[in-house]
């Protein structure tokens, strides 16, 4: 069965505009494992009025699921090399701490958009996520993000409001 | 007067999910030029739901935000290039090539957040913008971004959509 990281996230930290379970005007951008190509995978159909000009996808509807993707797939990658499955227990919870797009071409509106990402660099608090973002078959866009795990003092915060 | 450059974008590309006058369901975030400053300045009050953890706000709305900023700072810079000011005739039309945003510090839900733009370099056909954003008077976020003009394909294919 496939497993979404982001339905296992602490309930405390499940309020993400982008990817939580407990937003219900968000996005709920989801990222599974895709084994066999070693990647993780987070798809999306963009809605009519995510629009850029006409014809074309939103840059920062486009940052935002990298971004998400990004932050759930760090999740993936640290648990996977601390030898636990998704699914096994609580997702680490990562924020992003710096994020790159490099819009390659126009993102045409329409299809379903799937962002692939591999772990560049996989620390005790620190992940590195490149991705692929591509729009039916067409590769459009790149990202890279930095991501760390979520400061104590966030999450004090976030579960004090 | 104080002139918003996206009110001031032509007709057929002003449907952007973040900053068109056409999207009614979009953000409509509006940049000026602050002439004292020498800066380009977009504010924006994030809304309850656009949460990352509880109490701070949500990563992909800022890169939103960063990028129309960007653009619209873009069209601004440009304008002053050429010897215009906003308002002056039509606001050329950017898109986003390359976005980065580096989240210095979580930001707080709740503040208004503003960003403010510097022009790092202006070419023919490019514009590189750097950011800084506020939330209050508290900078928690830097942004770059290259811009280039709406490329004539996709400006056909946005008014023939």
């Amino acid at each position: 069965m496939r497993v979404y990281i982001q339905d296992t996230y602490p309930e405390d930290f499940a309020h993400c505009y982008g990817c939580g379970y407990k937003n219900p005007q968000g996005h709920r951008f989801r990222t599974y494992y895709d084994e066999a190509a070693g990647e993780t995978v987070t798809c999306y159909r963009p809605r009519p009025e995510h629009t850029a000009v006409p014809g074309f996808v939103y840059g920062g509807l486009i940052a935002s699921l990298i971004d998400c993707h990004s932050s759930g797939s760090a999740a993936i990658f640290k648990m996977l090399a601390e030898g636990r499955r998704p699914g096994q227990g609580e997702a680490p919870r990562f924020v992003t701490a710096r994020l790159e797009v490099d819009y390659l071409r126009p993102t045409p509106l329409g299809p379903e958009l799937c962002v692939r990402g591999r772990a560049a660099e996989v620390k005790d608090r620190k992940v590195v996520v490149e991705s692929r973002l591509f729009a039916g078959d067409q590769e459009t866009v790149r990202g890279r993000a930095v991501l760390v795990l979520l400061p104590e003092g966030m999450a004090r915060r976030a579960r004090d409001a």
